[in-house]
């Protein structure tokens, strides 16, 4: 059942002129001045504050966090093996709930006016789908008030451990929207027959792709290309994503940017945590040669990292520092990420705020869109598909089932 | 006339065990189990939370921000030289009024825990000494909740602007704690004479030092040895500290060590607002040589930068995040670059949680010290030199007089 129509008053779209805002059938309806409110209307008075689209958080890890839970107490070793060990070590003992974790996080999101999340599942032949299906049952609680997309995410590598593959396929076949990958070479080992496999399930499920490539330098750009070259055999133009893309930060500027002109002719976009302690994919430079980049929070307080926050507004101001973004135009790129350009990346459709597309609207104490980013201000309204769902940084009652 | 004594119940210093702790005439008197209330006693009761020392900015720019004000909006150009230039102008054109907005943001950094606060105030041929007077007042204003440190920071050069020695001369008699530097070969074009003019003043007034280093690689290691001289030569051994030091961010590791074995020995401490965008002094490495590393905001809300924020714990957040640190030991490293480092680094004295200290203490909502750095929780009390000052981050009536 929609939800009965609903009339923002007086709200700034991205700081400008106020305007009133009608919503009906959970899409935006108009925009202008003095709209008048239909019968059975619910009236909500925005006070002149800032009007943003739901906010979009483009890669995160929803399965692995411990939000919610007594401290985890981190001592684990710095390379990326200790972290994979370790956390199957956690979850071993610990009997990680999966459901009930991706649920309070989920949640978590959408009180702060994430209405949109695109979330990697560990697939590995110990879990099993354990986690997927816990994470699927996330995905069906929020389904009215917040769109999940799930990557079915080979976490140990998809040839080190027979069975991977299948489980993929299998993944796929429950309900995961997008297959993920890891480090051909540096975690594979073996990046032909790795990437030949995995663009083998995904076009054998029609789904796009997103590669977690942490491979710095030449190796990344070497499995870059690889991946480019299998994008454009198989037509996935606008299908494939890359979630960090190390390797485009510390190239040398030639070679970075005929990389980016392939990713901009293929539709490849970038996923970016923006992480302050390594080289990070020139931002500006991507956006100059059409590379769609998004942001995302990567895994939050977990066995990985304790960082991260639900708040996609603290996620763009982390982008805005990282890029030294500082003038409010630079300051409209960070919000960029986590709005228009998330959705984008991902494939979110109806998005944005404009007549026809799906009401997810954002309100915040703020002037202007720079601000929002800067000081993160507390989101007074929240509203999901045409339904008001949090105030003041709190989840309205009922609004997910128990 | 000195508070009350007060008695804080189950509290847990740093994470510790739970204790009681008692003030008496503004310092801790003692910590332990079940402790007895003297006669007049105010009682708190802390209910298990996190107890901290109170927080250290070591270096911010009270003067310049527009903390509270409408947005400012940031359309400079990237040079060094266009943002001294658009302040400048700004200035002009707004009647910028130094001493209201200095105490808008120390009482912001107050109700956050910060009960200790080293800021760098313009003085040049322009401004004349209008900030520093602004500021000064400020101190006043705060001086039984709030130990404000000054420093008179030439932000236009040294050497440029005929008057400038003259008017730092004036702010050293007029009450500035230290004197501040500049680049002195990029912005003063003349290393040896601006150096030696620096620090020929510092003598004079018996004052300590505090040099904003911004210049990069060999650059900055020529200005930085050629401070490292003159404060070996004039014995100002634990009187000198760089800010920023950006130098020691790229330079080899072998050159970089010699310079922090040389920092060490001098007691030259170093001061990072830890920025994303660019390379930074190597954090463990400068603790390893025996460097005190401390961390501030910088500038805060300003026309530089619209970044920073008057919570501490979010720098060391971001001092965490700039420096991988990700294990609950190397987060502790985080806070003490705002708490016991920052002290030490600035000279403030009788600080920390042991018996004998000032009473600056905050209570905070989390488990550990790794939580308080990652999640910022709320600040349920804040105490200075015994007096409770600010409950769930906002300052008490009557804390600061009107
Ligand atoms: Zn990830
Ligand atoms: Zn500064």
């Amino acid at each position: 059942m929609p939800p009965p129509p609903l009339l923002l008053r007086n709200v700034r779209p991205l700081g400008a002129t106020a305007v009133d805002l009608l919503v009906q059938d959970g899409r935006i309806a108009a925009l202008g001045p003095a709209l008048e409110a239909p019968a059975g209307c619910v009236v909500e008075e925005g006070g002149g504050a800032l009007l943003l689209p739901g906010l979009v958080e483009g890669h995160t890890h929803l399965d692995k966090t411990l939000w919610g839970l007594d401290w985890y107490r981190n001592e684990v070793g710095p390379r990326l093996v200790d972290r994979i060990d370790n956390e199957r070590a956690f979850r071993r003992a610990s009997g990680h709930d999966a459901a009930a974790q991706s649920l309070a996080l989920a949640k978590a999101f959408l009180a702060l006016g994430t209405t949109r999340l695109r979330t990697h599942v560990d697939i590995d032949t110990e879990a099993g789908l354990r986690h997927l299906e816990g994470v699927l049952r996330t995905r069906d609680a929020m389904q009215q008030v917040q769109q999940i997309q799930i990557v079915a995410f080979p976490q140990s590598g998809l040839l080190g451990r027979p069975g991977t593959a299948e489980l993929l396929d299998e993944a796929l076949a429950r309900g995961a929207d997008v297959l993920g990958g890891l480090d051909p070479c540096a975690i594979d080992g073996d990046p032909v027959r790795s990437l030949d496999l995995l663009f083998e399930i995904a076009q054998r499920h029609g789904r796009p792709l997103d590669i977690h490539l942490h491979e710095p330098g030449a190796m990344g750009a070497f499995s870059l290309e690889l991946i480019l070259d299998r994008t454009a055999a198989l037509g996935l133009q606008g299908r494939v994503a890359i979630s960090h893309g190390f390797c485009l930060g510390d190239l040398p500027e030639r070679e970075c940017e005929a990389l980016l002109a392939r990713m901009a002719k293929l539709g490849v976009a970038l996923i970016t945590s923006a992480p302050a302690a390594r080289a990070v994919p020139p931002l500006l430079a991507c956006r100059r040669a059409g590379v769609t980049v998004l942001g995302g929070n990567d895994g939050i307080r977990d066995t990985w990292s304790p960082y991260g926050s639900p708040d996609m507004l603290e996620r763009a101001m982390l982008i805005g520092l990282r890029y030294n973004l500082r003038r409010d135009d630079e300051l409209a790129i960070a919000l960029d990420c986590v709005t228009e350009a998330g959705a984008r990346g991902c494939g979110f459709e109806a998005y944005g705020l404009a007549p026809g597309c799906r009401a997810d609207l954002v309100l915040v104490e703020a002037q202007t869109v720079a601000q929002a980013v800067v000081a993160r201000p507390p989101r007074r309204l929240v509203v999901s598909g045409g339904r008001v769902v949090a105030r003041e940084g709190a989840l309205l009652p009922g609004v997910v089932p128990a």
